[in-house]
Protein backbone atom coordinates (compact mmCIF):
# COMPACT_ATOMS: atom_id res chain seq x y z
CA UNK A 1 0.00 0.00 0.00
CA UNK A 2 2.65 2.31 0.65
CA UNK A 3 4.30 1.97 -2.92
CA UNK A 4 1.05 2.55 -4.19
CA UNK A 5 0.49 5.53 -1.92
CA UNK A 6 3.83 7.19 -2.97
CA UNK A 7 3.33 6.71 -6.89
CA UNK A 8 0.21 8.04 -6.52
CA UNK A 9 1.44 11.15 -5.03
CA UNK A 10 4.05 11.53 -7.31
CA UNK A 11 1.73 11.57 -10.61
CA UNK A 12 -0.44 13.62 -8.83
CA UNK A 13 2.42 16.50 -8.65
CA UNK A 14 3.90 15.15 -12.21
CA UNK A 15 -0.36 16.07 -13.32
CA UNK A 16 -0.50 19.30 -11.85
CA UNK A 17 3.06 19.99 -13.12
CA UNK A 18 1.68 19.58 -16.36
CA UNK A 19 -1.49 21.48 -16.12
CA UNK A 20 1.24 24.23 -15.95
CA UNK A 21 3.67 23.40 -18.51
CA UNK A 22 1.23 22.48 -21.59
CA UNK A 23 0.08 26.23 -22.54
CA UNK A 24 3.50 26.81 -23.20
CA UNK A 25 3.45 23.63 -25.50
CA UNK A 26 0.92 25.14 -26.97
CA UNK A 27 1.18 28.51 -27.49
CA UNK A 28 4.26 27.23 -29.31
CA UNK A 29 2.77 24.69 -31.92
CA UNK A 30 2.39 26.09 -35.42
CA UNK A 31 0.61 22.77 -36.51
CA UNK A 32 -3.46 22.64 -35.83
CA UNK A 33 -3.46 18.80 -35.12
CA UNK A 34 -0.95 19.48 -32.63
CA UNK A 35 -2.18 22.47 -31.12
CA UNK A 36 -5.93 20.89 -30.58
CA UNK A 37 -4.19 17.27 -29.88
CA UNK A 38 -2.80 19.50 -26.97
CA UNK A 39 -5.55 21.23 -26.10
CA UNK A 40 -7.72 18.54 -25.64
CA UNK A 41 -5.20 16.69 -23.34
CA UNK A 42 -5.01 19.74 -21.26
CA UNK A 43 -8.72 19.04 -20.62
CA UNK A 44 -7.86 15.20 -20.22
CA UNK A 45 -5.43 16.67 -17.68
CA UNK A 46 -7.64 18.50 -15.46
CA UNK A 47 -10.25 15.45 -15.57
CA UNK A 48 -7.30 12.80 -14.37
CA UNK A 49 -6.60 15.07 -11.66
CA UNK A 50 -10.80 14.83 -10.21
CA UNK A 51 -10.43 11.17 -10.77
CA UNK A 52 -6.94 11.10 -8.61
CA UNK A 53 -8.45 12.95 -5.80
CA UNK A 54 -11.28 10.16 -5.96
CA UNK A 55 -8.92 7.50 -5.60
CA UNK A 56 -7.09 8.80 -3.01
CA UNK A 57 -10.35 9.54 -1.03
CA UNK A 58 -11.17 5.56 -1.80
CA UNK A 59 -8.19 4.68 0.48
CA UNK A 60 -9.37 6.98 2.84
CA UNK A 61 -6.44 9.53 2.03
CA UNK A 62 -6.36 12.88 1.52
CA UNK A 63 -4.95 14.01 -2.02
CA UNK A 64 -1.52 15.29 -1.64
CA UNK A 65 2.04 15.28 -3.69
CA UNK A 66 5.50 14.67 -3.43
CA UNK A 67 7.96 16.31 -6.18
CA UNK A 68 8.59 13.91 -9.24
CA UNK A 69 11.89 14.63 -10.18
CA UNK A 70 11.41 12.69 -13.47
CA UNK A 71 8.38 15.00 -14.75
CA UNK A 72 9.88 17.62 -13.71
CA UNK A 73 13.45 16.59 -15.56
CA UNK A 74 10.57 16.30 -18.47
CA UNK A 75 9.23 19.78 -17.98
CA UNK A 76 12.62 21.26 -17.69
CA UNK A 77 14.17 19.61 -20.99
CA UNK A 78 11.13 20.61 -23.25
CA UNK A 79 11.26 24.30 -21.78
CA UNK A 80 14.74 24.24 -22.90
CA UNK A 81 13.98 22.64 -26.15
CA UNK A 82 11.52 25.15 -26.85
CA UNK A 83 13.60 28.01 -25.97
CA UNK A 84 15.69 27.37 -28.22
CA UNK A 85 13.38 26.89 -31.68
CA UNK A 86 11.44 29.12 -33.69
CA UNK A 87 7.62 28.54 -34.17
CA UNK A 88 7.42 26.51 -37.60
CA UNK A 89 7.68 22.12 -38.94
CA UNK A 90 11.08 21.67 -36.72
CA UNK A 91 9.31 23.39 -33.44
CA UNK A 92 6.27 21.30 -33.76
CA UNK A 93 8.66 17.98 -33.95
CA UNK A 94 10.23 18.78 -31.10
CA UNK A 95 6.57 19.57 -29.31
CA UNK A 96 5.93 16.09 -30.28
CA UNK A 97 9.16 14.19 -29.09
CA UNK A 98 8.58 15.85 -25.80
CA UNK A 99 5.15 15.21 -25.44
CA UNK A 100 5.91 11.33 -26.36
CA UNK A 101 8.37 11.21 -23.59
CA UNK A 102 6.07 12.38 -21.10
CA UNK A 103 2.98 10.30 -22.13
CA UNK A 104 5.07 7.25 -21.99
CA UNK A 105 6.16 8.37 -18.54
CA UNK A 106 2.69 8.58 -17.29
CA UNK A 107 1.83 5.40 -19.17
CA UNK A 108 4.51 3.75 -17.01
CA UNK A 109 3.15 4.60 -14.16
CA UNK A 110 -0.14 3.97 -14.73
CA UNK A 111 0.32 0.58 -15.69
CA UNK A 112 2.23 0.26 -12.37
CA UNK A 113 -0.34 1.57 -10.14
CA UNK A 114 -3.74 -0.23 -11.55
CA UNK A 115 -0.88 -3.26 -11.10
CA UNK A 116 -0.88 -2.33 -7.64
CA UNK A 117 -4.61 -1.72 -7.28
CA UNK A 118 -5.20 -4.67 -8.95
CA UNK A 119 -2.77 -6.62 -6.33
CA UNK A 120 -4.55 -4.77 -2.99
CA UNK A 121 -7.80 -5.73 -4.37
CA UNK A 122 -9.32 -2.12 -4.58
CA UNK A 123 -11.11 -2.60 -7.57
CA UNK A 124 -12.55 1.25 -7.91
CA UNK A 125 -9.20 2.51 -7.78
CA UNK A 126 -7.79 0.24 -10.24
CA UNK A 127 -11.08 1.08 -12.89
CA UNK A 128 -9.92 4.61 -12.77
CA UNK A 129 -6.43 3.54 -13.07
CA UNK A 130 -6.91 1.76 -16.57
CA UNK A 131 -9.30 4.56 -17.76
CA UNK A 132 -6.69 7.27 -17.32
CA UNK A 133 -3.69 4.58 -18.86
CA UNK A 134 -6.15 4.26 -21.57
CA UNK A 135 -6.96 7.76 -22.64
CA UNK A 136 -2.35 8.19 -21.86
CA UNK A 137 -2.40 5.43 -24.85
CA UNK A 138 -4.71 7.10 -27.10
CA UNK A 139 -2.88 10.45 -26.37
CA UNK A 140 0.27 8.97 -27.26
CA UNK A 141 -0.91 7.18 -30.58
CA UNK A 142 -2.75 10.22 -31.63
CA UNK A 143 0.97 12.26 -31.29
CA UNK A 144 2.54 9.52 -33.45
CA UNK A 145 0.05 10.19 -36.07
CA UNK A 146 0.58 13.47 -36.08
CA UNK A 147 4.28 13.12 -36.43
CA UNK A 148 3.47 10.68 -39.11
CA UNK A 149 1.56 12.79 -41.10
CA UNK A 150 4.28 15.56 -40.66
CA UNK A 151 7.24 12.91 -41.99
CA UNK A 152 5.32 12.17 -44.92
CA UNK A 153 4.02 15.80 -45.42
CA UNK A 154 7.77 16.53 -45.18
CA UNK A 155 8.52 13.65 -47.88
CA UNK A 156 6.48 14.40 -50.57
CA UNK A 157 7.75 18.11 -50.69
CA UNK A 158 11.17 16.56 -50.49
CA UNK A 159 13.75 16.56 -54.29
CA UNK A 160 13.66 13.46 -55.19
CA UNK B 1 19.08 17.07 -38.96
CA UNK B 2 19.97 19.22 -35.15
CA UNK B 3 16.92 18.22 -33.45
CA UNK B 4 17.90 14.44 -34.33
CA UNK B 5 21.77 15.15 -32.89
CA UNK B 6 20.81 17.13 -29.97
CA UNK B 7 18.26 13.86 -28.72
CA UNK B 8 20.87 11.07 -29.71
CA UNK B 9 23.49 13.05 -27.39
CA UNK B 10 20.36 13.27 -24.79
CA UNK B 11 20.28 9.31 -25.59
CA UNK B 12 23.63 8.13 -24.99
CA UNK B 13 24.32 10.43 -21.57
CA UNK B 14 21.13 8.80 -20.74
CA UNK B 15 22.40 5.03 -21.67
CA UNK B 16 25.89 5.71 -20.26
CA UNK B 17 23.97 6.94 -16.97
CA UNK B 18 22.18 3.41 -17.07
CA UNK B 19 25.66 2.04 -17.40
CA UNK B 20 26.18 3.80 -13.45
CA UNK B 21 22.86 3.25 -12.36
CA UNK B 22 21.53 -0.47 -12.94
CA UNK B 23 23.67 -2.11 -10.99
CA UNK B 24 22.43 -0.75 -7.69
CA UNK B 25 19.35 -1.80 -9.35
CA UNK B 26 20.76 -5.20 -9.83
CA UNK B 27 21.91 -5.65 -6.27
CA UNK B 28 18.51 -4.71 -4.43
CA UNK B 29 16.71 -7.15 -6.34
CA UNK B 30 15.20 -10.44 -4.61
CA UNK B 31 13.41 -11.86 -7.59
CA UNK B 32 15.75 -14.06 -9.59
CA UNK B 33 14.12 -13.57 -12.50
CA UNK B 34 14.44 -9.51 -11.88
CA UNK B 35 17.99 -10.00 -11.48
CA UNK B 36 18.38 -12.44 -14.71
CA UNK B 37 16.62 -8.84 -16.94
CA UNK B 38 18.40 -6.42 -15.30
CA UNK B 39 21.70 -8.41 -16.11
CA UNK B 40 20.43 -9.07 -19.29
CA UNK B 41 19.54 -5.22 -20.02
CA UNK B 42 22.98 -3.82 -18.28
CA UNK B 43 24.79 -6.15 -21.08
CA UNK B 44 22.31 -4.69 -23.72
CA UNK B 45 22.53 -1.09 -22.55
CA UNK B 46 26.57 -1.46 -23.80
CA UNK B 47 25.67 -2.88 -26.96
CA UNK B 48 23.67 0.34 -27.46
CA UNK B 49 26.27 2.64 -26.87
CA UNK B 50 28.02 1.04 -29.53
CA UNK B 51 25.78 1.11 -31.73
CA UNK B 52 24.86 4.62 -30.71
CA UNK B 53 28.59 5.91 -31.68
CA UNK B 54 28.03 4.08 -35.03
CA UNK B 55 25.05 6.28 -35.43
CA UNK B 56 27.10 9.77 -34.52
CA UNK B 57 30.04 8.31 -37.15
CA UNK B 58 27.09 7.47 -39.36
CA UNK B 59 26.35 11.25 -39.69
CA UNK B 60 30.20 11.95 -39.69
CA UNK B 61 30.29 13.54 -35.95
CA UNK B 62 32.33 12.07 -33.04
CA UNK B 63 30.01 10.84 -30.66
CA UNK B 64 29.34 13.54 -28.10
CA UNK B 65 27.03 13.11 -24.97
CA UNK B 66 24.55 16.25 -23.50
CA UNK B 67 22.92 16.32 -19.97
CA UNK B 68 19.91 14.08 -19.73
CA UNK B 69 17.78 16.25 -17.11
CA UNK B 70 14.39 13.63 -17.69
CA UNK B 71 17.27 10.82 -17.23
CA UNK B 72 18.72 12.14 -14.66
CA UNK B 73 15.33 12.73 -12.83
CA UNK B 74 14.14 8.92 -13.09
CA UNK B 75 17.41 7.39 -11.73
CA UNK B 76 17.15 9.79 -9.11
CA UNK B 77 13.83 8.44 -8.12
CA UNK B 78 14.46 5.25 -8.42
CA UNK B 79 17.43 5.58 -6.43
CA UNK B 80 15.20 7.56 -3.40
CA UNK B 81 13.05 4.77 -3.63
CA UNK B 82 16.05 2.78 -3.28
CA UNK B 83 17.49 4.36 -0.22
CA UNK B 84 13.83 3.85 1.69
CA UNK B 85 13.28 0.05 1.26
CA UNK B 86 14.76 -3.01 1.95
CA UNK B 87 15.30 -5.91 -0.35
CA UNK B 88 11.77 -8.29 -0.77
CA UNK B 89 9.20 -7.97 -2.67
CA UNK B 90 7.74 -4.30 -2.01
CA UNK B 91 11.32 -3.51 -3.26
CA UNK B 92 11.29 -5.88 -6.36
CA UNK B 93 7.91 -3.72 -7.33
CA UNK B 94 9.15 -0.46 -6.58
CA UNK B 95 12.24 -1.31 -8.91
CA UNK B 96 10.24 -3.08 -11.98
CA UNK B 97 8.10 0.63 -11.43
CA UNK B 98 11.18 2.62 -11.77
CA UNK B 99 13.07 0.17 -14.52
CA UNK B 100 10.07 0.68 -16.84
CA UNK B 101 10.08 4.50 -16.06
CA UNK B 102 13.00 4.28 -17.57
CA UNK B 103 12.05 1.61 -20.30
CA UNK B 104 9.28 4.27 -21.43
CA UNK B 105 11.45 7.37 -21.51
CA UNK B 106 13.79 5.13 -23.78
CA UNK B 107 11.31 3.90 -26.11
CA UNK B 108 9.75 7.41 -26.77
CA UNK B 109 13.12 8.73 -27.50
CA UNK B 110 14.42 5.77 -29.49
CA UNK B 111 10.27 5.74 -31.60
CA UNK B 112 11.13 9.84 -32.00
CA UNK B 113 14.91 9.05 -33.03
CA UNK B 114 14.03 6.66 -35.77
CA UNK B 115 10.99 9.08 -37.46
CA UNK B 116 13.59 11.25 -38.11
CA UNK B 117 16.14 9.21 -38.82
CA UNK B 118 13.48 8.00 -42.05
CA UNK B 119 11.98 11.96 -42.54
CA UNK B 120 16.41 12.70 -43.26
CA UNK B 121 16.56 9.56 -45.63
CA UNK B 122 19.55 8.29 -43.07
CA UNK B 123 18.25 4.23 -43.92
CA UNK B 124 21.55 2.96 -41.86
CA UNK B 125 20.65 4.57 -38.70
CA UNK B 126 17.17 4.17 -38.98
CA UNK B 127 17.79 0.30 -39.22
CA UNK B 128 20.34 0.55 -35.54
CA UNK B 129 17.97 2.86 -34.13
CA UNK B 130 14.63 0.46 -34.82
CA UNK B 131 17.02 -2.52 -33.65
CA UNK B 132 17.84 -0.46 -30.49
CA UNK B 133 14.02 0.33 -30.32
CA UNK B 134 12.44 -3.00 -30.21
CA UNK B 135 15.33 -4.31 -27.61
CA UNK B 136 13.35 -1.99 -25.27
CA UNK B 137 10.30 -2.91 -26.01
CA UNK B 138 11.24 -6.29 -25.44
CA UNK B 139 13.17 -5.52 -22.29
CA UNK B 140 9.62 -3.63 -21.03
CA UNK B 141 7.51 -6.51 -21.39
CA UNK B 142 10.05 -8.83 -19.55
CA UNK B 143 9.19 -6.26 -16.77
CA UNK B 144 5.60 -6.22 -17.36
CA UNK B 145 5.73 -10.29 -17.09
CA UNK B 146 7.80 -10.67 -13.95
CA UNK B 147 5.54 -8.27 -12.32
CA UNK B 148 1.79 -10.03 -13.59
CA UNK B 149 3.68 -13.08 -12.18
CA UNK B 150 4.11 -11.61 -8.46
CA UNK B 151 0.92 -9.90 -8.71
CA UNK B 152 -0.60 -13.59 -9.43
CA UNK B 153 2.01 -15.10 -6.76
CA UNK B 154 0.70 -12.56 -4.37
CA UNK B 155 -3.03 -12.98 -5.06
CA UNK B 156 -2.14 -16.62 -4.42
CA UNK B 157 -1.21 -16.69 -0.86
CA UNK B 158 -3.59 -14.49 -0.25
CA UNK B 159 -6.37 -15.70 2.33
CA UNK B 160 -9.37 -15.59 0.21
Amino acid sequence: MELFEEQLKDILWAEKALIKAIPKMISMTSSVDLNEALTEHLEQTHDQITRLAKIFNSIDKKPTTVKCDAMAGLISEASDMMDDCETGPQCDAGIISAAQKIEHYEIATYGTLREFAETLGLSDAEKLLLEILNEEKSADQKLTNIAVKMVNMNAAVKPA
